[in-house]
């Protein structure tokens, strides 16, 4: 890999040796280059010079550095090329790549390029593409090396001689029955180091782990992250193999997860395209979505508060720790939160455990409100001793202070607790219930606690 | 895979045969299951029955069983069983598994334990363990396969046979000089693909990707990520070849980083342990960390509504927003904050993209705080043709909130932004600016920003 600063130098350069047309030169540098790394120069450079210096790649490093590239680069790409190299590029593409590029395509532009794809290649595109968006159907690639029972390890080399140049991994060999049914899985390992007369059969111990190509890719995640493994197979429902998904590609699944789910948790509907290249009115709407939702939600403080108006008019000294009081109900709310939503997404959870949580957040609420409700008393203790502002009766400030903070901890931790498990009860994604959200919720709740316990504890003295 | 309902009946069957001592039935059991759900059982029975059980399993599977355990059923299990199969499980471990294992356990047990390994398995152990914590060097394990330029294609197939045997992925073979320096990577396909006579010199291309085993393991998870391989080899600062890592332990460590980051973007110390099994301190210690701090922070609030103590004996209205204010300039701050958070990590922006954020957020801030601040003067004057609640002055105090508002997100969206820079800059872990600290931060400024708002439009009505 090449830094950073030896990339801004390398874009330069190549830059300007497209200007003098010095392609001989241009070659050179580009052979010395890892393809992700071609990829990158090629991102910055503009549309027409993109062109120039893709055409210069040996065409086995084009199909390399195309995938590498993003989707807005690749599409200028394909249609600056000529339909005859433009249908080489996908043809060499590997299946699980061509479909992501694809399928982010509008849907007239694809059917175009579907029919530059040799009708094989085509056939293969087509298939991968009917699965839904998000599921495992888009991530597998069709190039697995698949042996049958009867046959001897001998036959098995010759077969992976023959075939096994597509294929995407040779870690894993795949043994089928008749009409394609996946029965076991062997290690190309165990293979090599097997006599060549010994039968595929001997070899096997029927026990393999395989996905579903209908299933959401978390749970590729999920099976991949348990059983530890490089490639997983991918069958249909009736057990026919049809596919194989490989590490590398759930790694990026599960990176993008990682991103959506943060994302989510801040308060924002998930990008789904990098910060910098996202279109400013398409981040607007995706940022103020949320927060024109949770603006509303908080237009209930104002008129919580304005309940009280009577008791704020008596005893102002009340106004002047609204933030604190519902800033610590939202925090301690949003921790809890992030915390039940992160177990639940990695399955260290599950719903069925909602009352051990809620049993332990309950405690959590009472012990860190305890803690804080106890520093907000002494805050007010020193104040006063200090300047005497909170008058004669501020030890009953301190304790509603300290009491409605107690209130106002554990609400927010139930509530930032149980959200989630609520959310994801009816079914929806329970990362929606983000920091914001749950802060919203308990800043209005928070109001009513903190006033009520006001009235009952200042009664007859500043109320 | 089975299902969780599944599992629990398995469970109490398995427990009910172990009190009936039904070991032939047991056996019959764990044969039909999968190491992970194996692993599954065993953590939920009692330290007594976990040894039973674990005794029943055939040697080889009780080895990839006990990976798949939680590091405390490891422990209890390597203390219930006698040392000699104790020392059988070490052995037979996979290297980057063992050092995982070993490196959770107290320095003292460590020793221990590493005198029951056998000397080429100890010296394995001890120089992956010298490797600091999440460094490469402990992700990778000294099981593949390395050959010489010189050779044919036989003979690497050949040493394959041999060697091959404890190599943790056959996919790619390893070419090195003498004196053991990597010099290029060949996929097994190719040498399967190519003539028995054809040296490995014929094959190589001289381009290859490897790992420093002093790097961080994000640096792995990003070179994976970027190369969309399956295994990446591991050298030292000279180039030598250590090892190799394989792309589901990046998994492994993708997963546990973008839980550290939620967890601290949440506002809580990582945990490092699962919410369910972390003891009730540690945890209430890891949250409250935090949320004290905050509290601190939030205290100044207080601080700064006594400033205002005149302001709001004569225009009380003011008051009844402050919540509706301090939240709207919270939530933006955090979704900013997170944006940028996760796109550092994730290395869709750099340090030197500071100024083009920022650039962006002003313009972001201006446009949804005018949207919050638009829909703020109509909640006042809806309210107002309802109830006539905000007295004559009513325009003032709209005009007060919608411009605070602008003010307040703007602010909000800004240091959201650009407090993850500075915390990189100064080579701290950009995901602590977590939500609740940029929420917290703007609730104190923007109270000011509102009062001072407040005395500059209402200068000669309300105040």
């Amino acid at each position: 890999m090449i830094e950073a600063a030896q990339l801004v130098d390398l874009q330069t350069k190549v830059t300007s040796l497209i200007e003098h047309r010095d392609f001989a030169q241009i070659r050179q540098v580009l052979e010395t280059l890892a393809p992700p790394d071609v990829a990158e120069i090629i991102e910055e450079l503009g549309q027409e010079h993109e062109a120039v210096l893709f055409r210069l790649l040996p065409k086995e490093k084009a199909v390399e550095v195309f995938e590498h590239l993003p989707i807005e680069n690749q599409e200028s790409l394909m249609f600056g090329l000529a339909d005859k190299d433009a249908a080489a590029i996908l043809d060499e593409m590997s299946p699980d790549d061509r479909t992501a590029f694809l399928e982010e395509l509008p849907g007239k532009v694809t059917r175009r390029l579907m029919n530059l794809l040799s009708a094989d290649e085509r056939h293969i595109a087509i298939q991968l593409l009917g699965y839904p968006e998000d599921s495992i159907g888009r991530l597998m690639t069709p190039d697995y090396v698949a042996i049958k029972t009867s046959w001897t390890v001998a036959q098995a080399l010759g077969h992976i001689r023959i075939y096994g140049h597509d294929s995407e991994t040779l870690n894993v060999l795949y043994v089928v029955e008749k009409g394609g049914r996946l029965i076991d899985d062997i290690r190309v390992r165990e293979i090599l180091l097997a006599s060549p007369d010994a039968l595929v059969a001997d070899l096997m111990d029927h026990h393999f782990v395989a996905l579903k190509a209908s299933d959401d890719q978390e749970a590729a995640v999920t099976a991949f992250l348990r059983h530890d493994r490089s490639v997983l197979p991918v069958t249909d429902s009736s057990g026919i193999l049809l596919g194989i998904v490989t590490a590398d590609d759930i790694l990026d699944v599960a990176e993008e997860e990682a991103t959506e789910d943060i994302q989510k948790l801040g308060g924002v509907s998930a990008l789904e395209e990098p910060y910098l290249t996202i279109g400013f009115f398409k981040i607007i709407r995706k940022r103020s979505f949320w927060l024109i939702f949770l603006f509303f939600g908080q237009m209930l403080t104002a008129t919580a508060m304005g309940f009280f108006q009577e008791e704020l008019e008596k005893a102002l000294v009340l106004a002047l720790f609204v933030p604190l009081i519902i800033s610590s109900g939202g925090n301690t709310g949003s921790q809890a939160a992030t915390l039940i939503i992160r177990a639940l997404t990695i399955g260290e959870i599950s719903l069925g455990d909602w009352w051990r949580v809620m049993r332990r957040e309950i405690f959590s609420g009472l012990f860190i409100g305890g803690m804080l409700g106890t520093l907000g008393f002494l805050r007010i203790m020193i104040a006063q001793s200090l300047t005497g502002v909170y008058g004669p009766h501020w030890v009953f400030v301190g304790v509603t202070i300290a009491f409605s903070l107690v209130g106002v901890v554990m609400w927010g931790t139930l509530s930032g607790s149980l959200l989630p498990f609520l959310l994801k009860r009816f079914g929806l994604d329970p990362a929606t219930s983000s920091a914001p959200l749950v802060a919203t919720l308990v800043d209005v709740t928070g109001l009513l606690i903190y006033f009520s316990v006001a009235s009952v504890v200042l009664k007859g003295t500043l109320l």
